[in-house]
Order: structure tokens, then C-alpha cells, then sequence
């Protein structure tokens, strides 16, 4: 295998903004994004871009042609990748494997999405925002908010996890957000706040879920041979993996999708999760990211609340999960997501994360899924990026 | 670069069946590739799958994971590919791509599309069926047909093309569609009807327009490595290239895309378009395979009306072109037409095209393209498979 590096990342704030398209957000995206590489346009010999309901609700077949077009990156090969939450992470990993061809040595991953549509409620009914299947769960009204209420009733009747220790999930991600200036929701919450909000599902509140996001990130990614040609810090990826979902599991609490993903990039890494320094998870609600600790090797199974209670995955922890304020704070433009996961993970082990900087750190994982049905996910991507 | 081969094809009957969904058509192709490879489904180590509306208008997100699971095919990476009419050459040449990391051996391309649909008018409304783009060209109503019928009229203005030369690339496509069982339309048509017909775009007629189509088609790859593990004929990819549009020709008669893809892959493979023994082109109407004979070098620029008066593009002829039926009379269910492309070029090259064989065809290629825009394409495609 080549080795295969970060060598720029942008992000622009995530938000509802009703009057920026997605012409404008890959404009802003992909200045940032080649400024930070120092890089041009047309360094890029390859790009892949994941956005899942843009293509729909916009209207704008070809998404990922449209967006590169703003920085005039044009002609090139250009895949656009629809794996509902995961289209992101699907993007990285697609562009990591161009490299791997040997065919490019300069290939870029794009996110995005917007969210804040007016198709928005035809999309929600439609059971598109489920990541789901309309033909099977769709017709019981089961979409994600649905299937991750009753994941969390089961781990607290399985494990003994409790509300609060889901709450902290948002608690911690909302303090995080607020030292993030791209981040959705920058005002910190309390324990009693998240619980005494609105319930979306029982016992899931608003303040717990992932909310309705328009936003777009971008990598830049070179070979060991090219990576000389940019100034931007390069930070090296040493797995990039991904999987689908075997919906062989009735069990609701193994999110198997997970467990698979990361065995292999642990061992494609040589690294076990005793060295990941911080990770990006796909806390799309709070339950979720109590799981993936545990799918994730973090802690034992059914010790995800417990770990939350340690405080490890607070900035100042031993292993801060989600410094960037993850899905449910920062927020979670469907494509944008798994992108920007690793944009935060190149900030941080480049040391240029600010006021969520992770003293030291010198490997960092990412985590993205989407599509939840039959008790797994439709995609999950694990990369492993370290510091060189 | 390694050599890559496909060792199977797989292809349902297009046409409009509304009591066939996605998991419906996906195990009958599938069912068809396995058998026509000699493979299992547990030999598949990655798989791209091309569809564009489906993942809109059926809400199924992940269409290429619900579909594969017909099949048993889980757990693998799955990547959906949406690139409009391109979707299907674009999960091809990823495929591809994807052997060439040298990580897999064995991949799968799938193209599904189903088009008749309850959602269908309402999709066409907003442009997603132009392959367009609502905030440019779908403002003024200028979807594909429109676009096309203009360039039919720049082409008669400049080059003295004649409706009947048109009109010809519909009734040789509908002629070769009698011979194949999967098309869509299987009956012959005439000039006279052809011009007769209703018209859809100035001067274009229903006849010589693509229809609404449902359908899917599936190759199987392999790397030289794996080829002998299957009993399927291999034939071989020598050239597998993708380009998006560069926007920067004003001038409607010149597809820069088809040109630059066709000059990429003939230098990959070796060999000239005089090499070329038949080939499946991207005829979504009837003056788009004429200019297509054009940038694909198979003829002078302004002579691809005076290239099917010669009779060469016809069964029987020194170069067929769309044996199959083409987009025009196969049918062209979006994603599902790149590849299926593939599967005519397979069985061509194997000498099992029945009725419609070409004798001692050795060099295929195809060309599939989507999303018109500023005179340009979106993605272009363009394959070259020899016998082996």
C-alpha cells in the first residue's frame, strides 16, 4: 500500500442558512480548503464528493460537478457518493483508494449538503432523513430517531445505563461546540436542560439528537511522493476503511457495522484503541455515541455510560471523543459529516485546533456511518490518521 | 496497471414494470451474473453501484446495499455512485479503479434504475430527468430534449445533416433492439415513422427520443490474479477512463467531454478508433450518436450524418454501433445503461450476442455519458474490452 497523506483541510460554520446555496458553500469550502493545503485547483487529478439529499432536494443532479466548477476544477474525474450519513466518510475512503491505484497522486474529498430546503418536510415524510428503507421500517414510521430511542431503552435495561449519563453525551459535545467557530450550536448546555427538553422519541430529547444542518467540508489528499508539493502540514493516513452492514445481528445493542470497521483498521494502523489520543464519533444521538466507544474498543461492552462518567472523553480527558462538538453540536450536514471529522483531526494534530486543542496529540481516529436498518448500519468508514 | 477483466454479465428485460422494485429486479440480474461468471456471491470483495433517481424517487437510500442483500452480498464496501446518466460507466470504471489499489481482486458494478415511478412527473418537473441543473439551465425549462433538439437543428445548419439521417439512427436501433430479447422495444420502425411521430423537441420525434425505462445490469471484474477462478469467458478491459465537462466550449456541436475521454482511452489501450469492431454509444437521442460518431473519432467532425448514409454504424456494416438497441431502443433506465453497455460488448466479444452477433468482433468499446450543461457533459465514460 502507498502511504497516503492529509495535506489540507476546509470547513465553513455549519448552520441553517436559507440564503446559501450549495454554489456559494463549496465556494467557501474549497477557498478555505486550498489555502490551508496550499494547493491550487488544478492540482487535483480526481475528486469525490458525498452528499446524499442535495441530489434530491435541490435538484442539482451531478452535485459534486456544480460544487468543483466554483473553484474551476473541471474535467477531471469527478464520483459522486450517496451513502446517507456516511457519504462523507465514503468520499475519503474512495479517494484514499484512488491513490492507492497509482493512477493519482493528488486526489481531494468533498462533503455537502443542505438541509434547510424547503423539500425538507417531503424528504422528512418520505423517510429519506432516516437513512432508511421505506419499503421495510419506512412503512412502520420507524426512522432514526425511532430505532435510537429504543437502542437507549434497551442499553439502560441491559447495562443499567442511565439519562444522565446520555445527557452528559450532549453536555460534553455542546461545551466542546462552543470553542468550535464552524460549529452549529455554540452555546453549552447543563444536564437538567437536556433532559427537561422537548422528547423527539422516548427518552431521546432534542437536545440529544443531531439537528438539521446546511454545511461542507473538504480534504486534500497526496502520495508520500507528491505531498512535497504542498505547504500545507500533512498529517498522515494509516487506515482508511470501509464496510456495509451484514444485518445478521438482532441484537440492537452490537452495532456490528462498527466493531467490524474498526478491527480492521486497527490492524491496517498496527495501533489498538489504547492508542487512539481522540476520536471523531458518530453521535447522531447520544445513545450513539455511548455504543460506538464500546464498538470502538474505548470500553468494555455495556460500559459506555461508565466511560462518560470517567470523564476520558472530555477535552481534558484521556481519550476527548468529539472535540469539535460531533454530529449532535456541531452539526450534521448529511455528506459534510465524515469529512469534516477529519478536517478536525488534522486541526488538532497539526496543533492549530485553538481552545479545543488536545495537548499532545498524535493519533486521532474518525468514525462515520449511515443507514440504519435491520439492526445495523448501511456504511460505517474508520480511518486513523497520525501525526508526522 | 494491472490487468483487469470482466468474467460475467448480467441483464434483466428493460421496459416499464410497475410491479418490479429494486429488490425485485436486483435478484433477477444478479441471479443472471452469478450464472453467466460461474461465481458466488461471497467472491465479491467491493461493489459500486450506479443509480440516480432510484435513490430519490423510491426513497430507498442505499440502494446499492438493499439491492446487493438480494443476493447475499453484505458487508463488503458498497459505494452508490450518482453521476445522472453516467451512474452506470462511473460504477464500471470505480470497479476498476478499485483493482487497480491492488486491495480487491474481485469486484462487482450493478446499475439499477426504476423509473416508472408514481413520483415520476413530479421528478421531471424539477429537472432531475434532464440530468440538469434547476439553478441554470431548468430556470428556463432547457432540459435534455430541448437542449438536443437544438443541437439537431446547429448540425443540420452547418453540416447539411438531414432529418432522414436522423431519423436512420432510430429505425438501425430499433432494428437491432428485434434481435435482443432485453430490450425494451422490439419492434422495427421505419424513417417514415420515425419523422412521422410526435414531436418531443424541435425537430426531434418520441421515436428518436430515450424512453422511461426500469432496469438493471451487472459485471463481474477480476484482476489477471483471479480471473481463472471463475468459468465465465473473460474478455478484457484495455482501457477504462472517466472525465467530467470543462464548461469552456460555447460551441454545441463539440462534446469536449466524449472527445477527451475517447483520446484517453485509446491511448490506455493502444489502439485507434479504426480498431474499434462495434461499439455501444451513448445515443439518449438520435442526433446525440451522430455527433458522438463524431468525437469518438469513427468519422470526420460534420460527417456522422453522411457515416450511418454509409450503412457502417448497421448490423452487417464495417463498425455496428448499439447492436443492443441502444439508449433509443433497449431502453435507458439511467443508471442501469453503462453497464449494461458492458454486458452487449461481453457477449459480443464472446460470440454470444445470438441474432445479433457481429462475426469476429475482437475490440468493443463503449461510451456513456450524463448531466448536459453549458454545452458540455457532466461525466463521460469510455471503455475498450478485447477478446481474449
Amino acid at each position: 500500500m502507498r502511504r497516503v497523506f492529509v495535506v489540507g483541510g476546509g470547513i465553513i460554520k455549519f448552520g441553517k442558512f436559507p440564503e446559501r446555496g450549495i454554489r456559494k458553500m463549496a465556494e467557501e469550502v474549497l477557498f478555505n480548503l486550498f489555502k490551508d493545503a496550499g494547493a491550487k485547483p488544478s492540482d487535483v487529478e480526481a475528486a469525490y464528493v458525498g452528499s446524499q439529499n442535495t441530489a434530491c432536494d435541490d435538484t442539482l443532479m451531478m452535485v459534486g460537478q456544480i460544487a468543483l466548477e466554483q473553484a474551476g476544477i473541471v474535467g477531471i474525474p469527478i464520483t459522486n457518493c450517496t451513502n446517507a450519513c456516511g457519504s462523507g466518510s465514503n468520499a475519503v475512503h474512495q479517494a484514499w483508494l484512488a491513490i492507492q491505484s497509482g493512477l493519482y497522486d493528488v486526489t481531494l474529498a468533498l462533503g455537502i449538503e443542505k438541509m434547510s430546503s424547503p423539500l425538507l418536510p417531503q424528504a422528512m415524510m418520505a423517510g429519506r432523513l432516516g437513512g432508511g428503507d421505506s419499503e421495510i421500517e419506512g412503512v412502520f414510521g420507524l426512522f432514526a430517531p425511532g430505532i435510537f430511542g429504543m437502542i437507549a431503552k434497551r442499553h439502560m435495561e441491559e447495562y443499567g445505563t442511565t439519562r444522565e449519563q446520555m445527557a452528559k453525551v450532549a453536555v460534553k459535545n455542546r461545551f466542546h461546540a462552543s470553542l468550535n467557530p464552524t460549529a452549529q450550536y455554540q452555546t453549552p448546555t447543563t444536564i437538567e436542560e437536556v433532559l427537561s427538553s422537548r422528547v423527539v422519541a422516548d427518552p431521546l430529547t432534542v437536545l440529544e439528537c443531531s439537528p438539521i444542518s446546511d454545511g461542507a467540508a473538504a480534504v486534500l489528499l497526496a502520495s508520500e511522493d507528491a505531498v512535497k508539493r504542498f505547504s500545507g502540514k500533512p498529517v498522515e493516513i494509516i487506515a482508511s476503511v470501509q464496510v456495509s452492514g451484514t444485518y445478521s445481528f438482532t441484537d440492537i445493542l452490537n452495532i456490528d457495522t462498527t466493531r467490524r470497521a474498526a478491527k480492521k483498521a486497527y490492524e491496517m494502523a498496527g495501533v489498538g484503541p489504547e492508542d487512539i489520543d481522540l476520536a471523531e464519533v458518530h453521535d447522531c444521538f447520544s445513545i450513539a455515541e455511548i455504543i460506538h466507544y464500546e464498538e470502538l474498543g474505548f470500553c468494555k461492552k455495556g460500559e459506555g455510560g461508565r466511560f462518560i462518567d470517567s470523564g476520558a472523553p472530555f477535552l481534558g480527558g484521556k481519550k476527548p471523543v468529539n472535540t469539535s462538538g460531533g454530529l449532535i453540536a456541531k452539526g450534521h450536514p448529511l455528506g459534510a459529516t465524515g469529512v469534516a471529522q477529519i478536517v478536525e483531526i488534522l486541526y488538532q494534530l497539526r496543533g492549530q485546533a485553538g481552545k479545543r486543542q488536545v495537548p499532545n496529540a498524535r493519533i486521532g481516529l474518525t468514525h462515520n456511518g449511515g443507514g440504519f436498518r435491520k439492526a445495523d448500519t448501511g456504511i460505517v468508514c474508520v480511518h486513523i490518521l497520525k501525526k508526522v
